[in-house]
C-alpha cells in the first residue's frame, strides 16, 4: 500500500508490454482513461531488462504528461506481458519504476489474458493470437486456465506468421530442387530475399540460385522467415501451393483452439495473420463453428483495453459489461488525443 | 605436375573429410592401399579452415607413417567434402599441405560422390545419405549430375536424424499441451533432456514440465535435436506416434529419391538412419522399388573407398569393377592394420 495522501482517489496504470511496442493507460477507479502513452519494446526477453524497464517508464510518463498528473498519484501498476501469469513483483520493473518515483503496488498479467479482456468483459471464453507466433488460451472465471501452443518457432507457433513464412521458404526450396510442385512462391521468395539471379549449376549438382537462397536464409535468424508470410497471402489467388499453406495454417489454428475448448464463450482474435479475411481465417472460423455452432468472434487490435481492465480489477474496481464499453470508448478517445 | 624424380610411380592420397572425422588412404596407381589414417573434423565449415587443414594433414601423415613413406612421394591429393563438386584448389588446404611439404596436385570432390563410389564402380546410379542431415544424388557418366535436399535443418534434411528428432520433440510438446495424441515419446524426451519433473501449472496456463522442456530445447542448438532420433526407433515397437514418424521419414527419403530418379542404377545407401532395418528403411526401399522394381541397394559405412577411387581417377588410373573389388579389400585390410 502507498502511504501518501491523495487529493482524490489514487490513479491506476495498465501496461500492454509487447516485443515491438509498449502501451500504457492512466485510469481513474471508475474506468476513465485520462492519458495514453506508447514506447518501444517492454519485454525483458526480447529487449533486455534495462531497456524494457525504460520503455515501460517512458510509456507511463507519456500517459501522465498527457493527463498533467504526477507519478505520485498512482497506487496500482499492472503490466501484461508474454510468459507471465497473474504474478507479483519482479525486481527489474520494481527498480525501473522506483527510479521514476513510484512505490505503489505492481503486478503482472498474461498478455493473452489482456488480449482477451480487450474484446469482452465475459469471465469465460477464449483468446487466440497469430502474429509472428501463435497461441490460444482458455479463460475461466476471469482467470487464464489453459494455454495451447505459444511454444516458439522451433517447437510450435503452428499457423503463425513464422509458420507461414517458413512454409513459403520450404516450398521454394522444394520447387527448385525438384521435390515439390512448381509455385509462384519461388520467384516471390527469391525477389523478397534479393537472391542474385544466376543460371548455372554448381559442381555438386545444385543450382547457383538455390544455393544463394539457402545461404541467404541461414545468414538470418529463423524467426525472420515470418517476413515471407505476406507473399503467401499475396499469391493465394493464383497459386495452389500458397493456398494449401493458408488452408493448413487455418486448420492448425483451429486444432490449437480445439485443444483448449471446453464449452461456449466468446473467441477473441488478435494478431496480423487472423486479421486478414480470406482462406486462412475463413477455414479457422468454419472449423471452430463445427465445434461450437454459435461461436462469436471478436477481433481486437491489441491488449491495451484488457490491460486496463486487469489493472482496474487488481485495484478492486472490476469492469462489468457496461463498464467495458465505457472503458473501450475512453481508451480510444485518449489514444486519439 | 610435380617435377621431382621418383624411385617408383608416385603415390596418390584420397581423403574423406567429414564434419566429425577425416579419413585418408595412401594408394599406389594400381589401387593398392598402403596406409590409412584417421583424424578429427576436416570440414572447414564446421571446424574452421585452420583446424580442418590440420586434421587433413594429420590423417595423411598417419597414412604415410603406416606405410613408411614420405610426403614427397605423393603427386595427387583428392579431398571429398560436403558442399564441394569436382573442383580445383582452395587456398586453406593448399597452404596446410604446403606447410607439411606437399606441392603436388590437389582437387576436391563431392562427399556424396565419394559415398557413391564406395559402393560401386558403375558410372550411372544414385547415392542417398541420411545421418544428421539427408541428401540424394544422381550420378551420370561417373559425374554428380543432380542433388536433392541437403538443404540443412531449417530448409530440408527431410527424413534425416534431425528431422526425426525434431518430430519427437514436437510430438512431446503437442502431447503435453493437448494438441496431439498421448505418446511414449513424451516421457522418453523428458528423460533424455533431463527435464526436472514438476507437477504444477504456471500462471499462464502451461505445465511447469512443458515449460522446462521448451526452455531446455531453446538453450541448445536446433541440430542437437538429432540426438532424440534413437528414441523414436526405440519406441516404434509400441508407439503409434513414433511409428508414424519413421513411416513418414521413409516416405520423405523416397520422395527425395524420386526427384533425382531418371532410370536404372544401383542405389548406394549411407548414414545411420537408413542403416537400421525396420519400418523406415523398409518403407524407403518399398517406395523406391515401386519406381524401379529391380533396384539394388548397396549399404556403405562411409566414403573412404569412393574417395580413393576418385583420387585414382584424377591420377589417370580409373577403377573398373574388378579394380573396385580389389580396392575395397585393400582399404579394409589397411584399416584393420
Amino acid at each position: 500500500m502507498n502511504m501518501r495522501d491523495f487529493d482524490h482517489d489514487p490513479l491506476i496504470v495498465g501496461i500492454d508490454a509487447g516485443g515491438t511496442s509498449t502501451r500504457a493507460t492512466l485510469l481513474t477507479r471508475d474506468g476513465e482513461c485520462l492519458g495514453y502513452g506508447r514506447s518501444g519494446s517492454g519485454n525483458p526477453t526480447s529487449a533486455g531488462a534495462q531497456l524494457a524497464g525504460e520503455s515501460i517508464v517512458d510509456a507511463v510518463s507519456q500517459a501522465l504528461r498527457a493527463a498533467r498528473r504526477g507519478i505520485g498519484e498512482i497506487d496500482h501498476v499492472v503490466a501484461a506481458m508474454a510468459g507471465h501469469g497473474a504474478g507479483g513483483e519482479e525486481r527489474w520493473l520494481v527498480d525501473a519504476l522506483a527510479v521514476a518515483g513510484y512505490d505503489g503496488a505492481l503486478a503482472f498479467e498474461s498478455d493473452l489474458l489482456a488480449l482477451y479482456f480487450s474484446g469482452t468483459a465475459e469471465q469465460d471464453g477464449y483468446a487466440i493470437v497469430s502474429g509472428t507466433g501463435a497461441a490460444v488460451i482458455r479463460v475461466s472465471g476471469g482467470r487464464l486456465e489453459a494455454t495451447t501452443d505459444g511454444a516458439g518457432w522451433l517447437l510450435g507457433d503452428q499457423g503463425s506468421g513464422f509458420w507461414i513464412g517458413h512454409r513459403a521458404a520450404l516450398a521454394a526450396v522444394e520447387d527448385m530442387d525438384g521435390r515439390g510442385p512448381a509455385t509462384a512462391l519461388t520467384e516471390a521468395v527469391l525477389d523478397a530475399l534479393q537472391v542474385v539471379p544466376a543460371d548455372f549449376t554448381l559442381g555438386y549438382g545444385r543450382s547457383a540460385k538455390l544455393e544463394g537462397l539457402i545461404r541467404t536464409i541461414y545468414l538470418g535468424r529463423p524467426v525472420e522467415l515470418a517476413r515471407l508470410a505476406p507473399l503467401v497471402f499475396a499469391a493465394a489467388g493464383e497459386d495452389e501451393v500458397a493456398r494449401d499453406i493458408l488452408l493448413r495454417a487455418g486448420e492448425l489454428l483451429a486444432q490449437s483452439f480445439a485443444a483448449v475448448h471446453r464449452g461456449p464463450g466468446p473467441v477473441v482474435v488478435g494478431g496480423s495473420v487472423l486479421a486478414q479475411d480470406g482462406l486462412l481465417s475463413g477455414t479457422f472460423r468454419r472449423l471452430v463453428r463445427d465445434r461450437e455452432p454459435g461461436a462469436r468472434f471478436i477481433p481486437v487490435a491489441d491488449g491495451v483495453v484488457g490491460a486496463a481492465a486487469l489493472a482496474l480489477r487488481r485495484a478492486g474496481a472490476a469492469v462489468d459489461e457496461a463498464g467495458h464499453a465505457r472503458l473501450t470508448a475512453s481508451v480510444a478517445a485518449a489514444r486519439a488525443r
